[in-house]
């Protein structure tokens, strides 16, 4: 992984025994550092959204296990692998719908099967999630130069959330897309959806565009149809946190809102998502939609913006079915309808 | 007017010389008041969002140009008019959207032509407006026992905005609907969208529903898809800031995207609006969408929550076509499709 010595935002970052996280709660009024120095400080940070975006949730949860084989004082293989096994039950445990964060537990995991040493068990652990952090980058490269061929010069594309550097280690899902056709010449605008109830859309999204001058404006999730209506975007982008064989796609909430709408207006509806995001073994009913505190939706910050004591429905995402998508972006190229055969496709193709 | 000795929230009263409002900047933290002296006062009042919400802004502007007419100190017909006039125009500028506004101040000045004293002028414009209030309570309780028969026992209703008591002098549009479904003994649950940015939902359609003792619940206007697709609402009901001949509601921003997101669940899409919300005279072109500060989106009171520099657009209304609205439910019954046929029927039968 990069050091952070150019204007790069890295998202996820290892220096001097410890890994360096944007602190994500504190954007866009200050850009300031995380620093988790143990197995529970990545976990706090995963359930705390100091860092989220399903990509960059998986590679934090490496180096989850990480910090929990650096600091294990285990003399045999038996007993390291009670310590790891214990930091993977806690890290597991922050999130359940964002498959990249299990994918991840258990690629580190794989690793330190038929190693003879706990030294060498450690020194793979650390070689493999400097790997994962290195490829993420490279792989979201790839989605972005994939999927650029379907944007034009002039176009505006609408996202919701965060898919950019700060959800990935750097350069983004869907922003990575932006980020590839700005890269090669074109001209385009995005439109970022607000994003309740944590807005990353207003405090994430617009950040790190800005930050990398790319044009961008803001709209309440209420203004989604409205602006739509007005023809003014030729093009959605999303990320996924976890895709099923079928083709559905589980995002942020409202993310299938925005495909219903888009589809209303016939403006194709992209998601980019690294192969990682694939989960090939469960079905729609076995998905466990994460349902987060009340407190997201009645406080900003302290203080309170509804009556204290209302019943807050507050789904954390939900499900666009694969007829409303019009393309899947991936590094391994763009997957058509019907996505039973392009996904079951991709994936032969790959062993 | 009746005033506010039982525990009904009157949210525009006249009391004292002077207009009573019920402050809903400040809700739902504090509930306290307004008091209008002079014209300028409620053209600040509407200006600023105050008092909000058609026919509240209605009967807002009818007791500005009371006040207008009780501070004039014009001795004769023409420079009394003259006064009046200034008044007009200043509450007219304030918010261009709503048509309810518009009526009601033509209304008042209807009933100053052909009188012969200043006098009398200012008794007449006095006793309109005094009607005008009581009158939307009825209004209101007639669109709530029309509408009531279109939902069964134990439904739960979907709302956006405020189009409560909070939005009339008393008992509300929509809400009046819930209201009289829940005084003719049915169990009803109401299902209320934030609408960002100004909040109306967890701020206003929350605290006097649960004022009143009705069952709600909260969501981000992101979860509309999603707590539809999950089979939860059985209607939805809004209101409306202006109803063209053809059909097509201007509404709050978001309105629109829950028709379309009602249509694809096949869930039927009530608006509730009295007659004064009808404009028979201009078509789409004609109207304009209302663009409010960029701070609306940009802060939460002074907490800045989103990159200050960002370009943002806030459009305060949205259109939805008549395609998308299963039935309009009005004080002289419900209207159905074609609804060029049915309003023109409907306003024909009142001559």
């Amino acid at each position: 992984m990069l050091e952070n010595s150019s204007n790069i935002l890295f998202t996820v970052r290892w220096e001097k025994n410890s890994l360096v996280l944007i602190d994500q709660r504190k954007l866009p009024a200050k850009l300031s550092y995380f620093r988790c120095k143990t197995y529970q400080d990545v976990a706090f940070a995963i359930r705390n959204l100091v860092v989220r975006g399903a990509p960059a949730i998986g590679v934090t949860a490496a180096f989850g296990l990480v910090l929990a084989s650096k600091k294990s004082k285990a003399k045999n293989i038996t007993s390291f692998q009670k310590d790891l096994k214990k930091a993977y039950s806690l890290i597991r445990s922050t999130r359940p719908t964002a498959i990249n964060l299990q994918w991840a537990l258990d690629r580190i995991i794989e690793k330190t099967r038929n190693l003879d040493s706990v030294v060498k068990v450690k020194q793979a652990i650390f070689r493999e999630a400097m790997k994962m952090a290195e490829e993420d980058i490279l792989i979201n490269k790839s989605m972005g130069l994939e999927g650029e061929i379907l944007i034009s010069d002039g176009d505006t594309i609408m996202t919701h959330c965060n898919a950019g550097s700060l959800a990935t280690v750097a350069y983004g899902t869907a922003l990575g897309v932006v980020r590839a056709a700005k890269g090669s010449g074109k001209n385009i605008s995005v439109v970022a959806t607000e994003t309740r109830p944590v807005m990353q859309g207003s405090r994430l999204t617009v950040f790190e565009l800005k930050h990398d001058q790319i044009d961008v404006s803001l709209i309440p999730d209420t203004a989604v149809g409205y602006t739509m209506s007005k023809g003014k975007i030729q093009h959605v982008i999303v990320g996924a946190d976890r895709i099923l064989k079928s083709g559905h796609v589980f995002n942020k909430i409202g993310t299938y809102q925005l495909a219903v709408l888009a589809k209303r207006h016939k403006i194709p509806f992209y998601v980019a998502a690294p192969l990682s995001t694939f989960d090939l073994n469960n079905t729609l009913k076995d998905i466990i939609i994460e349902e987060r505190s009340e407190n997201e939706v009645k406080k900003i910050g302290k203080k309170l913006i509804a009556p204290k004591d209302v019943r807050v429905m507050n789904p954390a995402f939900d499900v666009t079915p694969p007829s409303l998508i019009t393309r899947i972006i991936t590094e391994k190229g763009i997957l058509e309808p019907p996505y039973s055969k392009s996904i079951k496709k991709v994936f032969s193709n790959l062993f």
